[in-house]
């Protein structure tokens, strides 16, 4: 798929590196035959982010993520957000590497930041509701989540022997329980 | 101090991008100059490298990872390491952006595996002794809380509110403890 062989090439060589001519040969297709699905290469950029984007704000509209208890909410965003990166590595490998050079970076970035939003203001529900600890600030705790979450991308192989559920579920079993045995 | 330009520089351009003509003038020092502290620009690297890595290596060695029980110790070096990011930011930033691409990067990604291999270890001593849970793999364990702690580059000013003693406080309170309440 176009938009998968541009993904790999933004992440081996960078955005700025990748130049059309590369993806045509990398990909086997004529310039004009990828110019028609995407009319300039910013828009692969653009489609690529969505894919990412869009996973993460799917998990917020679905049931678990709100129904329920601040608590149960909260860790169903967070399992649904590994299984994001887990089947969209790639994508949100992506995401993570922009720094907002271009209006499209930029709008990336915002709706990442609007995520956060989302995900903080759980963490104030579920403090309010007494379910979360209180003694640290709700953006630094949403920060350290999703530093621990996002950095999955750094190693995760997905013919290594841990599986997505796996992943979600040792990641859940730190982040509300910790790492102490008591 | 020319390696904090340099190391400036190298997030800023990104390494290959970065030649001593720029630095030169950022300093306002001439290459000669330059090259009679760092006979080639990867001996910035290298030298900005060994500072992060000196400091994270420097944490194995102090008496509070030495001594006490592996709970204790692993939190020591939890700790030591939130302190080492912070006080060194840009050098620890610098060395989570390496991929390999010279013999001196590999050589600090290797450093930084067997620093992660003492961490895993004592991960596994403080699973033996019962005070760390045993139900997720303990290579797991050092990337998510590693994960978590070095993804503070991301977001972390030294002017911001949070000191360094409050956040590593609070990552060893996520860590070992956990979100909830109970």
């Amino acid at each position: 798929m176009v938009l998968d062989a541009a993904v790999a090439a933004f992440i081996e060589h960078g955005y700025d590196a990748t130049s059309m001519g590369l993806l045509s040969s990398r990909l086997g297709l004529s310039k004009a035959a990828i110019y028609h699905h995407f009319p300039a290469k910013v828009e692969l950029l653009r489609a690529a982010l969505d894919e990412a984007l869009g996973g993460l704000e799917g998990v917020l509209r679905e049931e678990g993520a709100t129904r329920g208890s601040a608590e149960q909410r909260l860790a169903f965003v967070m399992s649904g957000a590994v299984h994001v990166l887990v089947e969209r590595l790639p994508y949100v490998t992506l995401l993570l590497r922009v720094r907002g050079n271009s209006e499209v970076e930029r709008d990336a970035l915002s709706r990442r930041r609007e995520f956060d939003r989302a995900v903080t203001a759980l963490v104030v529900e579920a403090r309010n509701e007494g379910s979360v600890r209180s003694d640290i600030d709700p953006s630094v705790v949403t920060r350290l989540i999703f530093g621990m979450i996002n950095s999955i991308v750094e190693w995760y192989r997905p013919e290594g022997p841990e599986s997505a559920d796996q992943l979600a579920s040792d990641v859940l079993a730190v982040a509300l329980e910790g790492l102490s045995a008591s």
